[in-house]
C-alpha cells in the first residue's frame, strides 16, 4: 500500500539523486532528476513511489510492479522491469529506511506549547520544544531543544532529557536522567518503584526504599506500555541504541550495554547484566543477578537461568545452547510418538 | 452476590415475558408478569433476581437458592426448587448474558461534553457523544454517533470511528480506522510505531518509518494496557467482532479474521496472519510471518513457530498438536522419575 | 552509589540511637550520637551513610568501605573495618529497610490539591489528601486521610478508598473498594471489564455483563501497568499485604489469601484462589478455577494447569513438583545429547 496522507503525509516531492545519496546507492544514469513522492509497497507503488524487496518469495510483485525504483540487492535486480529504476545495495532495508525516512520524515517538534500544559517551577524547556495538552512537567525538569511531550504524559521533578526526545502521550517517567533522541512510546513507565521489599517473621513484606535512578543513553527507544523500574540503590542503565519493544519489563538495576534489543513482552529480573548487542527475544525471561555476554542472542519464550557467554545462542527453559534445545525438542517430540508415550498418557489419564 | 448498586445500577423492574423473549426462551406458564429487578449467584439471589447455573459442580447451592428465577440446561432442571422459575435454554451462558443485559445495561453515552475536553480543528463529533474530562481529539478525527470517550482518552490526528465505540480512560490511538461497535478498555495504545528497524555495519538501528494504519472491524474489544502496532507498510488489520484480552501485543502488520479471540498476555510477532474464530490462549506467543488456519485453537503458553492447518490445536514450545504434546509431556515426566534420570540429575549438580 | 538527592531528598541528619532502634538492633556502645544522613552501597558510602551487606560475596567491597555504619548478619561483622559501626541483625535486609525508610521516607501526601483536578458530586476527600494536576475523581468516591493521587489518575464513581493510599500517576480504578494504605503504581488498571462472554450459534461473542467488583485489603501493592479486572458477579478480592510487580495481569474473580507475591508479567485466569503468602513467580501462567494452597510456591514460566497443595513448589509447564520438573529438564538434556537426538533432529530437518 501507498501511505495514507490522512497519517503519514510526505515531505515530497525529492529528486532521486538525493534520495539515492542518503541511502549510499550511486545515482543510475540519467535518473536522478526523476521526482519521487513516496514509498509504497511493490503490489501498490506507482510511478512517484519507491518500494523495495527484502525476500526472494516477492519476487513476482516485483515482476509486474509499477514503481518508479526500487531497493533491492543485486541478485535480484535482473527481475526488475522496464520503467523502473533499480536502486542496488548491499544492505537494501537499510537504504530504504534512509529514504523513507526523507519522504517521510518522522514529525519534528512544533515548537509550540499547549496552553494546558502544567510546567513547574525551575523547569527548562529547549528551544523549539512541542509540549502537548495536559501534559504535567514538575519543578526542575530539564528538557534539551527540540524535544516533542505528547499529550498527558507526565515528566516527574528533576529529570533530565537531552536534545530531541519525544515523551510521548501518557507515558510515565520520573527519577530518570536521559540522553539525546531518546523515544518513550506512549504508557511507558519509567523509574517506578522496583519490587523490593523485605519480609518480616509476621509475614509482613516492609519496603526497602528504592534510591536510585534510571539511566538511559543517547538513541534509547522503550516500546508502548513497557516498564523499566529506577535501580535500588545502584541505578538501572540502558545503553546507548538500545531499543526495547512494548510490554518489556526491567527490573531495577538492570543494565544493558550498547545497541541491544529487547522484544516484546520480554522481561529481566533484577540487577541482571546484558553486554553489548544482547538480542532478547519475544515473551523470554530472565532470572536475577546474570551476565549476559556480549551479542548473546536469546530466544523466544527462553527462561534463562544462569550467565551466557558473548555470542552464544540460547533457547527453552531453563534455557540451553539452541543447537542443544532443538536436539532436546526433536528427541522429545520423538519420545512422545513411541509406545512407551502412549502408555505413559493412558497412565496418567487414568489417575 | 447480587450486583453493587454503587457500581452497577440496575435498569429494573423488567416482567419476566420480556427478559425470557430476548433470550430465546419460551416464557413459563402463568409467570410472564413476575418483576424481576437484577442478577444474582445463586447463593445470593432473592425473589427478584434472576441466577443461573453454568456447571453441575453448583447443584446443591441450586437446590437451595432463593431466585426468582434460573437460567440453566434442561438437564439440570429437575434440581430447580419450588417457587423458583426455571428459564430452560440451550444455551445457558448467553440467554443469562442477554437477560443481564437487559437488567444491567452497559452505560449508554450521556451525549455531554465536559468542558475541559480538547477538540481539535475540523473534528466532527456525531450525535449524542460523550466525552470526558481531559480528553484530547486531535485535528480532523470523526466520531460516529453515540460514541463514549473516556477522560484522558488521546486520539490522534484524523483517527475514524464509526457508532458506539467506546474508548475509555487513558487509552492512546492514533493512525487508525475503526468500525462501529469498537470498544478500547482503559490504556490500550492503539497504532504506536512497530518495532521496525534495520542494523547498520557500525551497530547503529536505523527505524525504518512505519507507514500504515490499524484497521478495526465492527464489534472488535480491545483489553486493558493491549498494544496493537500500526503497519509498516500494509495495515494491521483487526477482523470484526475479534476480542483482545489485556496486556495482548500484536505486532505490525498483523491479521485477524472474524471473532477470533486472544487471551491475556499472548502475543504475535509482525505480519502473520490468523483466520476466522482462531483461539489463542493466555501468554501465547507466534513468531512472524505465519498463518494460522480457521478455527485453530492455540494453547495456553504455548510457542508457535510454524504456520497451523484450519481446525488444528497446538500446544507447547515450540507448539506441536496438542495430542501429541500431552504424549511428550506425560513421556518426559514418566523420564524424569526413572533412575537414569535420577542420575543424571545427580551428575548436573556436580557439575 | 549514594542517592541522588534530585529525586531522593533525605530527612537526616538522624542519630544512630535512632535508627538503630527502629531497625531492632542494639546500638553499639557509646555510638548512638553519631549522626547520620542517608544510605548508600558499600563502594560509594561515606562516613555519614549507612550501608549493608546482603551477600557474602560482597565482603570484598565491605572491608574497603568508608561507611560510618552497616547493617550485617553476625557472621559478616569480621570483616567490618576499624571505624565503621557494625550494625549486626538477624534480618539485615529487614533492618536496612527501616533505617533506609527512616533517612529517605517516602513522600508524603503534601494536602494540597491542584487547581485542575477535577472532583465530582459528593466525593469526600480525607483530610490531608494530595491530589495531583489532572487528576479525575468521579461522583461519590471516598478517599480516606492522607492518600496521594497522581497527576492524570482516574478514580471512578463511587470508588472508596481507606488511609494513606497512594493512586499514582495515570492510574485507573473503577468498581473498587480498597482498604488502608493500598499503592496503585502508574498505569495499573483495576476494575476492567473482565473478558467474559458466550459465544452463539453465528460464532458472535456477546458480553456477559461484569457486575462484580475489585476488593483491595489493606496494604495492598500493584505494580506500574498492571491490571485486576473486576469480579462477573461475585468479587475479584486480593488479600491485606498482597504486592502484584509491574505488567501483571489477575482475571475476574480471582481471589489471593495474604501476604500473597505476584512477580512481573505473571496472569491468573478467571476464578482461581490462592492462599496465604502464596509467591508466583515471573511469567508463570495458571488457568482457571484452581486452589493454590498457602505458602506453595509456583516457579518462573510456569505452566500451571491443576491445584497445588499447600506448602509446594511447582515448576514447567505444565507445572509439576520442582524436583521433578528438575529432573525432567535433566533427563531431557541428556536425551538431546544422544546419538537417538542427533538422528531425530536430523530426521526432522528433511522432513
Amino acid at each position: 500500500m501507498a501511505a495514507d496522507p490522512r497519517f503519514h503525509p510526505g515531505a515530497g516531492p525529492i529528486p532521486l539523486a538525493q534520495l539515492a545519496q542518503a541511502a549510499g546507492i550511486p545515482v543510475p544514469d540519467g535518473q536522478g532528476h526523476r521526482l519521487f513522492a513516496g514509498v509504497a509497497t511493490l503490489g501498490a507503488a506507482g510511478p512517484e513511489d519507491v518500494s523495495f524487496l527484502d525476500a526472494r518469495r516477492w519476487l513476482p510483485s516485483l515482476r509486474e510492479t509499477r514503481a518508479g525504483a526500487v531497493v533491492l540487492a543485486a541478485e535480484n535486480a535482473h527481475a526488475v522491469p522496464e520503467g523502473t529504476v533499480a536502486l542496488v545495495s548491499p544492505a537494501p532495508v537499510l537504504a530504504f529506511a534512509r529514504i523513507a525516512t526523507l519522504l517521510h520524515p518522522p514529525p519534528a517538534a512544533s515548537g509550540s506549547r499547549h496552553p494546558t500544559a502544567v510546567v513547574g517551577e525551575g523547569a527548562v524547556i529547549g528551544e523549539g520544544c512541542e509540549i502537548g495538552a495536559y501534559a504535567v512537567i514538575e519543578d526542575g525538569v530539564v528538557l534539551g531543544p527540540r524535544c516533542i511531550v505528547g499529550p498527558h504524559a507526565h515528566i516527574g521533578r528533576n529529570c533530565v532529557f537531552g536534545a530531541e526526545c519525544r515523551i510521548l502521550s501518557h507515558v510515565t517517567v520520573t527519577h530518570c536522567v536521559a540522553g539525546d533522541r531518546v523515544t518513550l512510546n506512549p504508557g511507558a513507565r519509567i523509574g517506578s518503584e522496583g519490587f523490593g521489599f523485605a519480609t518480616s517473621a509476621r509475614g509482613e513484606h516492609v519496603t526497602v526504599p528504592q534510591l536510585g535512578r534510571v539511566m538511559l543513553g543517547n538513541g534509547v527507544e522503550v516500546g508502548a506500555n513497557a516498564c523499566i523500574d529506577r535501580g535500588s540503590g545502584n541505578d538501572t542503565v540502558i545503553g546507548p541504541g538500545t531499543r526495547l519493544d512494548n510490554l518489556v519489563m526491567l527490573g531495577h538495576n538492570v543494565r544493558t550495554g550498547r545497541g541491544c534489543v529487547i522484544v516484546a513482552q520480554a522481561g529481566i529480573s533484577g540487577s541482571t547484566t546484558l553486554g553489548d548487542f544482547v538480542v532478547v527475544a519475544a515473551q523470554a525471561g530472565m532470572t536475577g543477578h546474570l551476565t549476559i555476554g556480549d551479542k548473546a542472542r536469546v530466544g523466544a519464550q527462553a527462561g534463562v537461568m544462569a550467565d551466557v557467554e558473548p555470542g552464544t545462542d540460547v533457547l527453552g527453559s531453563p534455557a540451553i545452547p539452541v543447537r542443544e534445545a532443538m536436539r532436546s525438542f526433536a528427541a522429545l517430540r520423538k519420545l512422545g510418538q513411541s509406545k512407551a508415550a502412549n502408555k505413559a498418557a493412558e497412565a496418567k489419564t487414568s489417575d
